[in-house]
């Protein structure tokens, strides 16, 4: 797509070589072919050391803008960018793709649907019902139980087990807000990447990245009906229980303990080694590894068994 | 149906002029050819002004039902409602109904299952393992992902995604409990209307309503794992965070947050552009708009915030 | 299997006539053919009166095996039991079974599974992109909406109804971890069964017994996106409200009514007629019947009340 037509997209005039945009991306991650958006001034260094051939930007943050990259003065750029992000979406399904492929010793359901671009590994079972859309991988040795739903581009590695309906790469919860209080689809053309023994049970949604990938590593492990929202990474061998859950973009370190009913807000850091008990709300970054805590405020758990004593000892 | 077949099945005695009864419905809604019921001396007022053609009351309220309604007398009001309910549940599936009607330019997987009498508008993108029951409508431009449950009699709006594996229109959890606590099925008769603009997440139930409909306005956005009793109303532009939800018969203004784990509490009114911080639990009405909420017990952010403070300084 | 494959799976050396090994059991339930094991001293009592032909057992607990009982000697038995578990599964599916068994009057949409070995009763509904296991038994009269999985060797009764999206007999969420903080998985052999009478709502997850039964009694109600662990025990009449959940092994009497987000711990026993006020976290065995409770950590719903008017004087 020509720098001019995503101009012309988003009303701003601006005086530019044309140059071909061939995605949108993270302000850090952004390639010279690439567009990015800032909206929030928490950025600037965001901004001045980006690498994309173009920013969309609203005019207090212009100064910051690299010589080498174009800005796209807007006023309101995430809305701008939300606009955009359409354009850059995937059909949902493209039946000009080659038929999927389907490794040695696989059994497909007939009942389960292989989408065009699809690459199955070896002796995986895929049961009835099950969809994996365009251009998803899964690897050898996989289980996927029956109406489970892989979307497009998601990555599921080998010796994984994918419990009954779950959905792995639906869109991400991301969208802008406008004055008025109207809300435009942030399209999130990202994917999720399951790397290898997983194993995910049953009603769990896996959110797909806005930009880049979700990611699940090795040896992961995730009860029922858990939530984990766009662009997280969760740790290898990381345990989620039953009903827990993470906001946005969080990163776990490995062999984090998420107790049953417990969430983490989004864009947080979380050290290895970390245990919450279950209800846990996190909110802020844990930096020291090894610990283990409770309660929302969180705070260390024998802190909090303190705290019980004392709140038991207001009712006496 | 006769009214003295209703009086025979729930074995109650009246003398009464005869008349056809089309459905069940609450006291203020239901008209001169439908029957509601009262169990409870709080809807006194609903009684007395009640344009239903005939009513279920105990003894107890019998003196409050006005002269153009027939009382029909029993013990146990809720129990008998929900002994009749299911008298007028229409069929799972009805293969007497026409063909479903599917739009121009819609694309709707081989493996879908759209059932008769459903209408599909304009370029809708319906995939693999979707099921749209007997008089669902979809209207035009609407992507339902796979494993998508769409129950009889639902309306989906224009424009609108729903992601996998979520389930529109299923039960509202409705039972009457006899003394011996044994459970009686209360039949959810009504259905669930999405409006235009709306996206859902994977892994939502959004329940249909026991008379008349669940509503989801205009611009709503809903994340993973949410749950929508039956009988809400959720007012334009709102926006429920994933693993929050709501019981039955609760009303959302527009553009009300509802935070992460959050959860209302039935038969509420809220006030337009409230927020809800994450694992807010909502019992009381919110009257006062664009406010912000915190905790369980519901209070003020702020005052949260300061009670946070007393509650560490409980520490020292 | 014989006792001497199994010894020289786990790699324990040991001297004994050799006997024939037909499945895994806990150390309560196993019989002489069955091998048991043992991790945790907590367990002396049953060690020393279980009827297993043999047990997996660490050198510290080894003294407490009866004369008739082979102890299997290993370092780390809770990680030797999960390499054993997958000897014991059965296979996902099973072509040399028989076809599936289908009562009178039964309605089976085209585009549902019903595996083969399964039986269903009569006069059942059951809707597009259900699937029924290998060798699942399904009563009579029950409804099974679209999208539902029930998996192998699953029984549900008759009159039940199962909404949308629901997972019966997903593994539950066993593993063993290593000191290097890796996973091993241990295999679910044991199964679901739901009694007459049941209803559950959309997005639930009921895991299968890793031994034995996840058992779902007579009358229950469970409402949308619960969760139930494995080999929990649900007692007749209980209801679970939405969004809330049972970890693995808590087995409820009769009638216990569970809020909406509530949630039990592991390994308890609740006394019929209890109710769980919204969001109460039960960490403890209930043996008191007919009381009502609330919060985290949990009190009796008047003290919990109480509590709350001193929180709220914290403020003044």
């Amino acid at each position: 797509m020509k720098l001019s037509a995503i101009a012309s997209i988003l009303e701003c005039k601006v005086n530019f070589k044309d140059i071909n945009i061939n995605g949108m991306n993270a302000l850090k991650d952004a390639k010279a072919d690439e567009v990015s958006f800032v909206a929030n001034s928490k950025y600037v260094k965001d901004i001045q050391t980006t690498k994309a051939g173009a920013v969309i930007v609203p005019d207090s943050l212009v100064e910051y803008v690299p010589e080498a990259c174009i800005a796209l003065v807007v006023e309101n750029s995430y809305w701008s960018m939300a606009i955009l992000s359409k354009y850059f979406a995937p059909p949902v399904e493209d039946e000009k793709l080659l038929d999927a492929l389907i490794g040695d010793g696989s059994k497909i359901s007939s009942k389960a649907e292989i989408a065009k671009g699809a690459k199955i590994g070896n002796n995986c079972t895929i049961l009835a019902h099950v969809y994996v859309g365009c251009e998803a991988v899964v690897g050898d040795n996989t289980i996927i139980y029956p109406n489970v739903t892989v979307y497009r581009d998601c990555h599921i590695g080998s010796d994984c087990i994918i419990h009954s309906n779950t959905a792995i790469g639906a869109d991400g919860f991301g969208f802008a807000t406008n004055a008025q209080g109207e809300h435009k689809k942030i399209y999130q053309n990202g994917n999720v990447i399951i790397e290898d023994d997983v194993e995910i049970g049953s009603n769990v949604s896996v959110d797909r990245a806005v930009f880049g990938s979700t990611l699940i590593k090795k040896g992961v492990r995730i009860d029922n009906l858990v939530q984990i929202g766009h662009n997280c990474e969760i740790g290898e061998y990381s345990v989620f229980v039953a009903q827990s859950g993470s906001a946005g973009s969080t990163k776990l370190g490995r062999n984090v303990v998420v107790g049953g009913q417990s969430a983490f807000a989004g864009h947080l850091e979380i050290a290895p080694f970390s245990t919450f008990a279950a209800r846990s709300g996190i909110t802020k970054n844990i930096t020291k590894s090894g610990l283990t805590f409770s309660g929302f405020p969180l705070m260390e758990h024998k802190l909090w068994l303190k705290l019980q004593v004392k709140i038991a000892r207001l009712l006496k």
